[in-house]
């Protein structure tokens, strides 16, 4: 019988350094001969990225409700996990991914302030029980990713996006329930300080995995 | 203050003659000199068309997850209540839905097989205890039902959507599923038998209409 794949998740807020480090992390496990599947959420699925495209759209006049936005997460969940990242564990892929529930924790919780209680609802429907097996949480202060976000959208001269648009309190309010998270969970999380250089941030995200992979081989 | 406005959903499977009596039922609500906003499921508004286009689209390979879809259909419903049902109710008006939660119960609960209770932890969340005030189930034998919506079908020359694409026994459990909700809240429903002429569904629909608006107002 194959032997079950682990679910890793990358988390943290707009400039955080996040895209790069996810690439890292699966060129991390792949070095170590494992099959791994990088994907991404809100989206890694077809039908999910159309849903995706919804949320992040900042065009139409029409405000999306705070629980249809919650919804939609959901349901982009719920189809990447049953067309994606539930095959991929159960043939032993391990599966790396930008971003999963706790983002609604701290996007949609945090950051848009529905109560935690209501969100573990959604997450009890769709997830029935699973988890990541390690969160690694990108953390630097508010002012840091901000300047870090700015310097990338101007550089890729693009309109920003819905949560891009977003203003200090939010980001502030996210990365605060982020740490919530963390402290709840200290046994799935592990804490990353990325307001250092590249290299650091990466020895931090390397010497985290050893140890894990090591546990779980 | 302003006096609240009621809530009337029609309901029924494909053939039945839905759209046509949604009309007839804003006309005569609007002959009683009420403001009437119609509207419809999934959708109502400009995000919500933009996920019920997701939901109807037959077109991607990828087939969509019986949980994704249900969240799907309650986002576009959280949606609708917050940017147009409720506003409406609240300014006094009566608002005639083509399809609400019933329809939910009846295709991804019959449909779909999506457990009764599942359906309601999301009907929970979203409505929070608002329930239709009247609800008008069209009701045919799915035979006849189908022979209506082969000639529409054919009439119309459009590729079928993805619910239009079910197969008999589908349509059976739809229709199953909506009587037994009828059966549960018997004070809500009115079940109209749609077998026969427009004439007839329409005096059904005009006596029904009748009695319950003059204990209304």
């Amino acid at each position: 019988m194959t032997k079950r794949g682990r679910f890793i998740t990358l988390e943290g807020g707009e400039g955080v350094g996040k895209s790069t480090n996810v690439s890292f992390v699966a060129e991390c496990l792949q070095a170590e001969g494992l099959e791994v599947v990088r994907t991404r959420e809100p989206g890694g699925t077809e039908r999910g990225e159309a849903i995706r495209a919804l949320l992040l759209d900042p065009a139409p006049q029409e405000s999306l409700n705070v629980d249809a936005e919650l919804l939609l997460m959901f349901a982009a969940r719920a189809q990447h996990l049953a067309e994606k990242i539930l095959p991929a564990l159960e043939r032993g892929a391990w599966v790396v991914c930008d971003r999963f529930t706790d983002a609604t924790f701290a996007y949609q919780g945090g950051g848009r302030g529905i109560a935690k209680e209501r969100i573990a609802i959604l997450e009890n429907f769709v997830q029935q029980g699973l988890s990541p097996d390690l969160t690694l949480l990108l953390d630097m202060p508010q002012e840091a990713a901000k300047q870090r976000l700015e310097s990338r959208l101007s550089a890729r001269h693009e309109q920003r996006d819905r949560f891009e648009q977003e203003q200090a309190d939010f980001f502030q309010a996210v990365r605060d329930a982020y740490l919530a998270r963390a402290a709840d969970a200290p046994e799935r999380f592990a804490v990353i300080d990325a307001q250092h250089s590249l290299d650091n941030v990466q020895a931090q995200l390397r010497q985290t995995l050893a140890t894990r992979v090591a546990t779980w081989r």
